[in-house]
């Protein structure tokens, strides 16, 4: 097993080279590995590219691989999608081994292409680094079982929970490399998406800055359209889209034409029973019209209380400060508990000190 | 290098069998290495007991020590107090070499001890491990350098800051494994203090449970003697020894005189510009008439508060929960920040995971 667990975080260390660019399909790596070395490696480069095993079987053209075993962090598909099954390709290739982390959720292929190299007489070995593995693809197994995007919150607060002080004033409370860090985070998810008076307040542009990558949808929740279209998130270019969410009445409207001639793409929205965004449904539409598999909320106080009391987080990203404010506006201010038994609680998944912040990663 | 950082290493192990015994005398532990081997260790074991170098040399009798090495984690002392000078005992058993970690603080000590055994033709290597060990006597090196005891706030609070609810609830926000990390605290520390509030709302013993260790002093803060004499905290017997602070003139009432009667000590403070107990001032004579070298704050908020915003902390301990309350009673919420430059700010100087809960410790 220690050998397996070796190759298997190679391949998942080759998987991460997607990080960004294979949304909503999965990140996979494969290698192939001969009398105990790696003689190709290979991964999911793109959507809409060859798959992680076609990439790593293509590097080995005219060697025999009877004996050899292939690693790859998912279960290989077993189903033409945009491209032929990886199933067949190992199959024609006559590999002896198949060692595998995470079984696809996919239902079209979940246990399937196991089955199918099994019968071929393909040796199986499965479950080798799959909590690694899971939490790699944690954004697409999200997605791909529940329709909806794996929700992100992140906030930058003090150690005694504040995003900014009473005045309003919130620069910088976090050191720069957990800026940098939260930067990063914007490179790996599909969209990053704020509320309306985080977007008056801050004119944040929410691009990737400080680290290489590509930028993310931008998502801004303005029920009426209030929001001034000079501001830096509504002008657009091929790099830096955003996506405006409002009611049906205002899509219909000069300022939501405005918004469109601008490069701005507008989603309606259902209302919730206390008449805002109904933001489960802005998630759902997220997924379904802009294959969106991830969304990282970066606030503020209201829109992280709303989505921390639906219960929509399915993950928290605290980067706190060794400040203290003793009070100010509390990250998630708009929650209303009433016993510490109903308090919203996670599970600590991650715990790095970045300079003197610490980057608490939490889990549902 | 590598050698001297091994065998001081275990001489901090050693000092730390003193802990919460050898108060307000630094914690210190002492080995004898003779041909690379071990062949004596000592410890400061208690208070008026013999220092770690003589607990070492003594149990060497018969031993020809002129090409040994002694490791010991502070500066021999070079003067007579309760003890003869360790410098003395050094330098009759004729050792080759003594590796130091801390200098010792305490003015009639420092550099004094280094020079005696130098004259007397024996090698002194210092600052082997230098910051573990100033960090294992932090408490003596703050009481012996500036008369005040080193101050300790210590808080249970969730992710977003909170103490408590709004309707006072507060248990239990952390997990039973910060429970038992904060009562070990407690075993560590000459004191407990905690606030009128406190004392009125949870009735605490602040007694050491859940591991072995000998009971602080409890300090209560309570400027008017308002406090019910049945509270727990009021009860003493020879393990559970408790100090009240109160102004002079409470000092001399009936309820005082039966405060006394019942075990307690009565600490009179000066009253400060706010007309509170002056906190300062009551951490000297803490440290005067009692030698408390260490204070654990366990809150409320309002003395938590206070002691953040005088600059008296020396050091947080904060024990953060994976839960959210969104409003409640913060941590430090009676302090008042005008800008983000002027917040309290600490440096990040250890940081665990204890279950899902963080355990931060912050220094200055």
């Amino acid at each position: 097993m220690a050998t397996h667990d070796f190759f298997m975080r190679r391949a998942l260390e080759l998987a991460m080279n997607g990080t960004g660019l294979v949304s909503p399909n999965p990140l996979v790596g494969a290698l192939i590995v001969k009398n105990d070395e790696i003689i190709a490696e290979g991964w999911h480069h793109a959507y809409g590219m060859p798959h992680a095993e076609r990439d790593a079987i293509s590097k080995c053209e005219g060697v025999d691989l009877t004996d050899a075993i292939l690693y790859v962090n998912l279960e290989p598909c077993s189903h033409h999608g945009k491209q032929p099954p990886c199933t067949d390709a190992i199959i024609e290739n006559k590999f002896k081994t198949v060692v595998i982390a995470s079984n696809d959720p996919n239902p079209n292929v979940s246990g399937g292409g196991i089955s199918i190299l099994r019968e071929a007489g393909i040796e199986v070995i499965k479950g080798v680094m799959k909590s690694e593995s899971d939490w790699l693809n944690r954004f697409f197994f999200k997605h791909i079982t529940s329709g909806s995007p794996y929700v992100i919150l992140k906030a930058g607060q003090t150690a005694d929970g504040f995003t900014a002080l009473e005045n309003g004033e919130s620069k910088w409370i976090t050191s720069l490399g957990s800026r940098t860090a939260a930067h990063k985070l914007r490179a790996q998810v599909d969209a990053v998406m704020v509320g309306t008076n985080t977007v008056e307040k801050d004119n944040p542009e929410l691009t990737v800055r400080h680290v290489e990558g590509r930028n993310p949808w931008r998502i801004v929740l303005d029920k009426n359209l209030k929001l001034e279209k000079a501001l830096k998130i509504f002008q657009t270019d091929d790099a830096f889209r955003t996506i405006i969410c409002c009611s049906m009445e205002m899509s219909v409207t000069d300022k939501a034409a405005e918004l469109r001639d601008m490069g701005n793409e507008i989603l309606v929205s259902n209302i919730d029973e206390s008449d805002k965004l109904d933001i489960k449904n802005v998630f759902e539409q997220l997924e379904r019209q802009y294959k969106i598999a991830s969304v990282l909320v970066e606030g503020g106080a209201t829109l992280h209380s709303t989505i921390l009391e639906k219960g929509l987080a399915d993950e928290l990203q605290l980067f706190i400060a060794p400040k203290f404010f003793g009070r100010g506006i509390s990250t998630f201010g708009q929650v209303k508990v009433q016993s510490v038994e109903e308090a919203p609680t996670f599970k600590l998944k991650q715990l790095k000190q970045i300079e003197d912040d610490i980057h608490a990663i939490y889990v549902k």
